[in-house]
């Protein structure tokens, strides 16, 4: 019995090593390496070759190592197997800190003050709004989507939430649908996008849905905050729309070429913070634990859990 | 019967207009302008010259226009009634806002991604700690230093706190007097400051304290989060501690002499964040009617609350 470690842009040696530790009845099998076909019970995949997980006759189900599993469906040859997502409590925490971090900066003006620093000057703003003034609108009610809701609630924020299916949840106002979409957007002042990237969800992020949120709120013009994917975005509607002031600000941590290219302008608009697609990691630790955890039971005849929906692609 | 406006630094006019609208069973005073001293049954004071309020016969109380006392302890002549400090939700709302920002901003590393986007350069940290590796220290269990610690808490950071009087609350490891002062430090990556300024806390915040922090934690040394009162802290201390490398940056909302001075090193130290004492504003109409509905409570028979314990100084 083995599985098949098919990422080629990850150290496959430090994974060999952490997947044979936390799973001694299987071999590791590398891409790239000789293996036998045959005895591949579990693909780990990050982002490999189109067919490199056909002909496994034996393969049982596919594990994305991140969080996303659009990477796997641009594989027209990928094998009808489940795919299993990983789901960990540390990727959730940190996404929530950097999406509150991002909401508070907005809020309370952080580049305006950091200038002030700059240039030495006491000054304040009499009007200044607090979150209890601002309605954040989070897109998507995942795991992700979730926590970061129910913190940004916790420290005040007026929160909804839309999600493509109905959900709900207790103190967040939740609307679902195209329809829905458009009446949450009329009232949102800060945007925080948690969406998986499907064919429905790309490139949604563009200027005409930029022109239906909120206008004049506390903020002074509402803000986007994408922790999601960069294909949901339009950079340059974005950029357009932040030069015509539709848009006050704006937290990227994804695009739709990463790394961002140096050219990108991006990455000298003063209304935007750019990270490095760095909201939430996943330290490998925590992902060889949950997976290993996911097999063991699985080999036991539990179910197994976090399954994709391919029709929803997410 | 009247109120009397003792605060020479706010705009009078704006106040009484204000005091008028909601307590229309009194006469408003200002200091500066004729009064009848014997009409004077409660003093509004802000920073007040020493001595304005002597000689007020019928004086029942004397109202802090903000979160702080201290400046009314700088009167020797200050007549002996209760004091009543502002406790207003909106102002400890903002104190957490401010307070989570800020440990995020150094959790997150926020000051080297700006200078990697002014940089174009596309870099991530794979060590990067999460909330629940970094233990925060909140000094001060009052509205503002409880209300701080539950928001941190529900980001994921490890809380405990200090007052200087044995305190307890769920979830949050207490600490008290000088003993569990110094084993508080010990253990602390994020040191935040809401104590009131006293006899007892001026200049606590010096080279002796900032030595016991605990040092080699997940943040590359401590880090001190100071919105309590500039008399706290000695400021050549902690800029000498941040050259030294004993502490590894510091967020500053309060400061020895306000404005702060243009001269002053802190404004261009790299690892400081400087604002202009707004962490928490009040707004005047939340400050006006929560000192209304105090003197209508009052004169209904019920007894003041918060109330000054003057022998604490806070």
């Amino acid at each position: 019995m083995s599985v098949l470690f098919a990422a080629p842009e990850l150290d496959a040696a430090v994974w060999r090593a952490r997947l044979e530790a936390l799973l001694p009845s299987h071999a590791v099998a590398i891409l790239g390496e000789p293996f036998d076909r045959a005895a591949i019970r579990y693909a780990l995949s990050w982002a490999h070759p189109p067919g490199a997980l056909a002909d496994l006759p034996n393969l049982k189900a596919i594990f994305s190592l991140g969080a996303g599993v659009d990477h796997l469906f641009a594989d027209p040859a990928l094998p009808d197997r489940p795919i299993v997502r990983v789901v960990d409590s540390d990727l959730r925490d940190r996404m929530s800190e950097w999406v509150v971090m991002h909401a508070l900066i907005h809020l309370r003006q952080l580049r305006r003050y950091e200038r002030q620093q700059r240039d030495r000057v006491w000054a304040d703003d009499d009007a200044q709004p607090k979150a209890g003034d601002i309605r954040v609108s989070v897109l998507g009610l995942g795991v992700l989507g979730l926590d970061a809701a129910t913190k940004l609630k916790a420290l005040g924020f007026k929160v909804s939430a839309w999600s493509a299916t109905p959900k709900s949840t207790p103190g967040i106002e939740c609307f679902n649908g195209k329809g829905g979409l458009d009446a949450l957007l009329a009232q949102t002042d800060l945007l925080v996008v948690l969406l998986p990237l499907t064919p429905a969800t790309q490139g949604m992020l563009n200027a005409s849905l930029i022109a239906k949120l909120k206008q004049g709120g506390r903020l002074g013009g509402p803000v986007l905050i994408n922790a999601g994917r960069g294909g949901l975005q339009v950079e340059a509607d974005i950029l357009a729309a932040l030069d015509s002031g539709v848009l006050k600000g704006a937290s990227l941590d994804v695009f739709e070429r990463e790394p961002l290219p140096a050219s990108s302008l991006v990455w000298s608009h003063p209304a935007v913070y750019v990270s490095p697609h760095n909201a939430a990691i996943s330290t490998p630790a925590a992902v060889a634990s949950a997976i290993a955890h996911q097999i063991a039971a699985f080999e036991r005849g539990e179910p197994l859990r976090h399954v994709v929906d391919r029709k929803r692609g997410y």
